[in-house]
């Protein structure tokens, strides 16, 4: 198995000014080739750190890449640096400062002579090409591991990374292995539960080869499954009978899996009923018709939405009479609430979640032990479906649970699950 | 000087899962304190090579902070590697125990056996609290140089960071240099224009001290002055004119400054004004609501929030009868839709946002070359306001765009400023 690491160059990478998704990049691309990532570094534009940490890799590594520093700034030090630590001059590569010429005469300019520094490169180096930039990669033996230089900008770097060195890099490493990743999303446990839930899970793979991880995100929690084998029908056949232990381990609390989410699966399940939304909100914010109108499918679906933490301006939206009018939080109003607006609107489904969360004031964010009361009605042409919860925690976090509870529930209803399965984080 | 380094932990961020935003906000908070960190890497939950980076860094650097692997499941090894590379024992400390089992209690909950490992801290250590989480960090010194471990949760970290960690590290470092950085998020102007409209606005510090830097997150522009002195009266000399200057400069644009937001300053007017607000969307989602209603004192001053792609579900939430109904997207029907949200609701002031974003299908979400029609009106005791503009992008472009015009133009109305002041992002 290859070790490799990768080595992100940049004073804006390593102040944190920007967000390292070059790293990220690389390292999913890796994985899905089936290499192996096992070490990642920072560090600045800063000529004697980078040299030690060149030979840091070197001499742990099998293969290491480098990102960043091949520009034509005075802090761009890559091929400097990459000479001193491999023991060899800089050498004008004749080739591709022609190339580089060529790249801004065709743009009507003249290159400046700054640029020259980018067609000076260790000797010994092997050209990476770069079709859409002027900053040629390059591959150089340094202490007898071989490295990869790649350009900073995203996509020179993406372009080089698929298209040249991922293959360099299964050549070397004689990898045939290719891997897989597969996600159930849950709503409703928690980690630890979860944890307990897939006591002994990475042993069901016949011959090992699969291992468990946790997400937690809440009020949702990943759970994965890593995989690596020989091909595509091997890996079929170690995941196939986790994936679906896990499945049945997790039972109804799996709300989606991989690129599914929770909002897409209620919007798919309202698709193939040929069924329609309105929603009424109260103190979550407006997020859950938010959230079903982020899905691209989801805008004609919810025919409405509304919001307010006003039980009055609730039951007028909802075209309620003021005779009708009731003044408490429970379910019954709720199922009132959302019968009102599915007539209003004409959807076939309505949801109404109203939620009463105490506190000195409304205001006092601070305090983590509020008290949350939450009643939920789902109506559609057949009976009504109610659901209760109180949760204890931070205003945040009741919001949260609250919202997803929401969601989750209309899940249930569609899908015909129960809707008053037991979650983590309400007291009964 | 004080060397810092960073070690991030976890499979997550080690295959490129997820993106690692957690180092991005420890180096900047680090760099805004006045520290340098000069050594950033990644290791996954595999317990050689944690040991491994652990003892590298600790003969580099001059402290350490580690994040993530502090949570209850088996691939979380932080206090375990921790103890094996400063060569001590593990030990249960009795107070987080107690804390923990609290902690579920309070909810109703029994804490799962799993957890216990959490309470379970390399002998000599001190426990940095973490007072929203059951993973609390700890600080240990490992080879003569102090390690602080610090949680992967982001708000558990943002926290224990910004309050224990940096304080630390600043006694360790002896810096007794204060630093200061202002920002002003603005709305309107991109990165270049703001570039050339603060033209040497670092020299405008008396003896200089000053940094400009710029942070674009579409649609916002976040600017920011870094300043370092001796003491608190030095960073207001040397930053009162600039901010001053800056202020200035980007005039109106500006929207909000440190760590107040644009709906913040929306609600602060409202509230000034015992004024109150009812909001009609359609295309955005919902999210000018949400937004307001994330403020904390927004939820009373929203009375109610209405969002639908139909035209007739609006005019009918609006109270307007079907003779009434405009069936043209236009700033007339915007108005109408206002004023009949007003009066219906009985706030003192409403806004309606209607788009229009072209594109052969809705969900065709690939386009980067749609056009998007907006119209806002703001209705309120006084004369009606209306903007209109046309945004050319990819769908979410438009969207994003779109709801922070809306939100823009309600300050600029509430402030009595100009309402129709050019945008960049326009095409007019």
């Amino acid at each position: 198995m290859t070790r490799i690491e990768i080595l992100c160059t940049g004073d804006e990478i390593l102040t944190g000014k920007t967000v390292n998704t070059n790293y990220s990049f690389m390292a999913r691309r890796l994985g899905e080739a089936g290499l192996v990532v096992y070490r990642g570094s920072t560090v600045g534009d800063d000529r004697e750190t980078l040299v030690a940490a060149i030979l840091e890799a070197a001499a742990r590594a099998d293969a290491v890449v480098v990102n960043g520093g091949l520009g034509p700034t005075v802090d761009d030090l890559s091929q400097e640096v990459a000479a001193e630590a491999a023991g060899v001059p800089l050498e004008l590569d004749h080739g591709w400062l022609k190339r580089m010429e060529g790249y801004y005469s065709s743009r009507g300019r003249v290159m400046p002579p700054t640029n020259r520094k980018q067609a000076m490169l260790p000797a010994g180096s092997e050209i990476l090409h770069n079709p859409i930039g002027t900053a040629c990669g390059f591959r150089l033996s340094i202490g007898g591991t071989p490295f990869f230089f790649t350009p900073g900008v995203p996509r020179e770097l993406w372009k080089m990374f698929d298209e040249i060195v991922i293959p360099q890099l299964k050549s070397l490493s004689g990898v045939e292995t290719v891997s897989r990743v597969k996600r159930f999303h849950s709503f409703g446990i928690g980690e630890s539960r979860a944890d307990e839930m897939l006591q002994g899970i990475p042993g069901v793979a016949p011959d090992g080869g699969v291992k468990l991880g946790f997400q937690s995100h809440y009020p949702q929690l990943e759970t994965k499954l890593m995989a690596y084998a020989v091909g595509p029908q091997e890996l079929d056949r170690k995941l196939g009978p986790v994936e679906s232990e896990v499945r049945r381990r997790l039972g109804t609390f799996v709300v989606a899996e991989d690129d599914q989410n929770l909002e897409q699966r209620i919007i798919d399940a309202l698709r193939h009923q040929s069924a329609s939304l309105a929603v009424m909100e109260m103190h979550s914010g407006g997020s859950i018709s938010s959230r079903l109108l982020a899905v691209p499918e989801g805008g004609p679906l919810l025919r409405l939405g509304v919001v307010s933490r006003d039980l009055g301006q609730l039951a007028d939206a909802a075209g309620l009479s003021v005779g009708e009018r009731r003044c408490t939080l429970d379910c019954e109003t709720a199922v009132a609430l959302a019968e009102g607006l599915r007539a209003r609107c004409g959807s076939t489904h309505a949801l109404a979640l109203l939620a009463c969360i105490d506190g000195k004031s409304e205001n006092d964010q601070q305090s983590n032990q509020r008290r949350g009361d939450i009643f939920i009605a789902i109506v559609s042409p057949s009976e009504p479906v109610t659901r209760t919860a109180t949760l204890v925690g931070g205003h945040r976090w009741i919001r949260l649970g609250a919202i997803e509870l929401g969601l989750d529930c209309l899940r249930r209803h569609l899908y015909g699950l129960p809707v008053d399965q037991r979650i983590d984080f309400e007291i009964r």
